[in-house]
């Protein structure tokens, strides 16, 4: 990145997070504002702007200090106009948040698909400056997709490309909201996983997951069977194979399909430790992967964790 | 293409076919020579370097008179070496071909993949000037692809990218060859077509594709079903809505995930008239693709049919 201090701005369906970054792609601080149930695009945009504020307070710089923002959606943008083509769960389609953001700060103001924030900010990580096509997987209540080839993002068409979720692994299988059946997110997603968690404590071998969860099934996440997994409860290891079966069916197509040099993890699943996720899974793809014997893909999780789209939204500026 | 005659050879299992274009792409002349079973490499090679003679003495033009010469192979190539890594069907891996042309043509020879070749030429038909990003298919005894990202063939990280027919759309589904199960090959190949009709012909609802056989279940081709669909026959109707509905499901796949501005679709198959074969396809597809009401992929047929591979394979020399 050029030299400055950048605001990334990650939007999500729970809460909105900002950080500013400095000149090498640092995060300096970090902001949080929770996006509640039915709130309305003004006020949304009213917390947004004072969530700002208050970054750029804590490092002590003006409005005009900031060299660039740049603004993660999930959902599709029209990154030239810097409006918000659609998004699924928040108020602000139809929206030029770039207009928005003027008033407070003079910067410019960058968009771009949540996904493809944080697939540019894993490229930052330590040891991938040379990966040049790359796939991040963002795995939670569905699954998405970003995608770096030739270092630079991949939009597709009409911006709406790396929805992988949304790749049909097992046909006429279980509904998805997209309207297929089979999506790999009905099966390879936290909620997913949850849900068979859940499946699992209602009957006679959930005791484990049941204990975890304090006997409301409502309560189950994915994390419980990997947690009841690793404290040797057989049936929670058996649901984790098999959901890591499903995860590894998705990666593997991917990988058959675009060979990228890089296939990265996000999501709250991608913090299990290594031995519980990454290495079976990369044992499968490895497997499964055509044609065998060559160079693979390497199988990474998330470096930055939650902070991915935030730094990731940051170092669109310097595009 | 700059100004100059090419050579574009296409490789395949059952044949090699070699044509001589001009300055813009267009076919001037083209030759088969067939591949039999368990060919040697030096037979083969010979065979090659006497159809490039007959080719350009079809032209009236000496060896020195061809500017460059693309090679296109079922399998991964290192371009910039001129070597043929692998091959699934031929005795040609590790064969330096680029070396092997050179004492009979001084031109520069230039090597790819063979669905990427077809990618290439199938975008210098009219109306795709403008196509940035774009799939080719290839449905034949397998399906491959071929891709183009921002107007460049797209190879991956080890040139081995593109193998879409090896993507799971049914888990646990037929076994594949390339040790997964359910691959899409192996529902949505003009082979996999061929033995559902033949399986179908064996039974009490297959009269109408025995008689297209003669009674020999060995001769069903992809084709007969299409054939005795369009004569009315309801069984081979069914079967052929079911094949388009697995092949529309990889597809379908491949538009979630890329977003390209156009699928085109090679091979056989694709000769099919629009309304038993493409059609149907696109109304699939695009009730399908998430997020509904974007701009949507063009769905079409590969336009020089055949001779996509050959085009592309000569547009590679002014790459």
């Amino acid at each position: 990145m050029a030299a400055g201090l950048y605001i990334g701005i990650d939007i999500g369906g729970s809460g909105i997070d900002a950080g500013l970054c400095g000149a090498d792609g640092a995060l300096i601080a970090r902001r949080r504002m929770p996006v509640v149930r039915d709130m309305e695009r003004g006020d949304m945009l009213r917390k947004m702007r004072s969530l700002l504020r208050s970054l750029i307070s804590i490092a002590g710089i003006p409005p005009d200090g900031v060299s660039g923002i740049g603004v993660g959606v999930p959902g599709a943008v029209d990154g030239k106009r810097g409006e918000i083509l659609y998004t699924a769960n928040l108020p602000l389609s139809g929206l030029n948040i770039a207009d928005e953001l003027r008033s407070d700060f003079p910067a410019p103001v960058y968009l771009e698909n949540d996904a493809n924030c944080a697939a540019l900010g894993e490229k930052l990580a330590p040891g991938r400056e040379s990966v040049g096509n790359m796939v991040f997987i963002t795995v939670g209540t569905g699954i998405g997709g970003g995608m770096i080839v030739d270092g630079k993002i991949y939009r597709g068409f009409n911006a709406a490309a790396g929805e992988v979720g949304h790749m049909v692994i097992v046909r006429g299988g279980r509904k998805c909201a997209c309207g297929r059946r089979g999506c790999w997110e009905r099966y390879a997603s936290a909620s997913a996983l949850a849900e068979d968690a859940a499946k699992l404590a209602s009957g006679a071998g959930g005791a484990a997951i049941r204990r975890l969860c304090g006997g409301d099934l409502a309560r189950v996440s994915a994390k419980m069977p990997f947690e009841a997994a690793g404290q040797g409860d057989a049936a929670s290891q058996r649901l984790v194979r098999a959901y890591i079966s499903r995860l590894a069916a998705g990666v593997t197509n991917l990988v058959n399909i675009l060979e990228p040099e890089l296939v990265c993890i996000g999501g709250g699943i991608s913090r299990e430790p290594d031995e519980r996720l990454l290495n079976p899974l990369r044992e499968i793809v490895y497997r499964e992967t055509y044609p065998h014997g060559r160079a693979r893909a390497r199988l990474e999780k998330a470096y930055f964790a939650e902070n991915s789209g935030i730094i990731g939204a940051a170092a669109l500026c310097a595009l």
